[in-house]
């Protein structure tokens, strides 16, 4: 079907491929005015986050436009997930270059369409440009979370406060490879290319988590930014952190690839901290739920250097490089 | 000062540069946090918009740092006071090429600090990421209006309706002319570089327009659009376009220049539609309180053409050109 639309101009392309995930939300005026009104449950506050991404730094290239719309939606999810915020809807900046055709687009607002079903998400509005040369792709969610609850924070860990993720950690790393083609696993790519927020576990979080944020720049240094935003130092257990199958393969042919696991991002699971006389009851609860969490360190004082791993026998093992920062 | 600093990474520089901006939002967490929380006044609504400059496309890129920044923020905030709603807070997303070093940032910077002085603005968060290329800047601003009122919108101008502009038109299409080298007008120049959002004629929109939207793509162009909005045709009178006295002199040099006027874009006036029996008031009230306004028109069925240009003589004129369109 798609092969017989031509490329359409700017506004028509709202009109024809955006105009319909904006239907559910009427305040967003069926993307017909230059702005959304948007109103909320008395007794709630809103959410905000946005995240970029941009071709031939977050994304190959080479992937299907359904794949990159539903990760640019996922990555904000994902944020959203972490602060136990509900999602309500997005506004959305197309910067496109001229490269880009309506199949392209109809494959894109596909992804965008499967993600707004999946999570009960509406298009609010937003922007739509052309570039010289780069994909520029950003989305601002608004979820919703109760006053007196308020957002999870990060930098609410205290000493004390026991260490979890969801999930397992290293699949987007190694996804990363996959894609790349210096590797074959279609897990791996799957999370990658398609990462899940972690929505089914808000009510865990918002019963028991002392502080609470998305793993998207690797373990490591997300668990830096936690510690240094807490004041406090978040310890790992290298033993403990939790591997799939795939990852776990992949480490126990070569012991050097553990780095990429903890340092390589990509995640999308939660890291969370719970104060230790609620650890039974989460446990509990997660078993209850069918809700994956794995324990993986504790909250000490704050030492010189923030983050720390450590090893099965106690000893401090650290990387050279602490995290992935785009490049 | 600037000369001083060091190009430094993407964590330094939200810290640096950007933090100070969020100061005065507790929600916004210093930026520490993957979110903000909002909250707002009882029996509120949010308006929420977006507008994505690119380099090359929307600035040429010689400009200062500071007037780019001040324009992405003019625009949205131009949106919101043709809704009627109050500026409250925005997030940005910042790509930027390798080129990009801490003395654009710095000066970026000093452009977002002047208007959110000014507007009374706080920035709430964002991404900041870096591209190949381009330069892709993205605002979304949150506004605020009253529940029982609402924003104003873009479909309700009712047959019979005045059409009213604030301001002058046609200066930024020529000061885009300045710019490019092409014209000497220190006056055209700055009205195309730093557009004033018109946030003072708030009031009274809210009290007499039937329908509001700020001219973007220039004035026919973004008349037809409310009229397609509103399902009626907006007339205009050529005469009646208010011009500065820079854009006169041109307009009286070569007539074939009117067709810039219009059609030109980056005016980012007002265009708004008055009830017949409010529009003494309107004018009265608008004359109160120092806010230029001119009545340039009347809305009357729909038409086969949507758009209309009519004479001193009555007769339609049309242009090949309707609107500007960025390619």
């Amino acid at each position: 079907m798609t092969s017989k639309i031509e490329n359409l101009g700017e506004f028509d392309r709202i009109e024809t491929f955006l105009k319909p995930l904006a239907a559910k939300l009427p305040g967003a005026f069926c993307l017909h005015d230059d702005a959304a009104q948007l109103g909320f449950p008395a007794n709630t506050e809103i959410v905000v986050t946005t995240d970029t991404l941009v071709s031939g730094i977050h994304f190959l290239g080479n992937e299907k436009p359904s794949s990159i719309a539903r990760k640019v939606l996922a990555t904000n999810l994902s944020d959203l997930a972490a602060k136990g915020a509900k999602p309500f809807a997005y506004s959305l900046s197309l910067a496109l270059p001229p490269s880009i055709d309506d199949i392209w687009f109809s494959s894109f607002v596909e992804g965008l369409s499967f993600m707004q079903n999946k999570y009960d998400l509406a298009l609010l509005g937003g922007d739509s440009t052309k570039t010289p040369n780069d994909i520029v792709i950003t989305a601002s969610l608004i979820g919703i979370v109760d006053k007196d609850v308020g957002m999870i924070q990060r930098g609410t860990a205290a000493k004390g406060d026991y260490i979890y993720v969801s999930g397992s950690i290293g699949d987007g790393a190694f996804g990363l490879s996959v894609a790349r083609g210096d590797l074959q696993d279609d897990y791996l790519l799957d999370r990658y290319q398609h990462p899940r927020p972690r929505l089914e576990y808000i009510d865990l979080l918002k019963q028991f988590a002392t502080a609470s944020m998305d793993i998207s720049d690797g373990l490591l240094a997300d668990a830096e930014k936690m510690g240094k935003a807490s004041d406090v130092c978040l310890c790992l257990e290298k033993s403990k952190i939790p591997l799939s199958e795939s990852v776990r393969k992949i480490v126990d042919r070569d012991s050097e690839a553990f780095e990429t696991v903890v340092t390589g991002g990509d995640d999308y699971e939660l890291l969370f901290t719970v104060a230790a006389e609620n650890v039974q009851h989460l446990e509990a609860s997660a078993k209850d739920n069918c809700l994956s969490i794995t324990r993986i360190g504790i909250v000490v004082d704050k030492q010189e250097s923030f983050q720390s791993l450590i090893d099965l026998d106690g000893k401090h093992i650290t990387f050279e490089k602490l995290g992935f920062t785009h490049r």
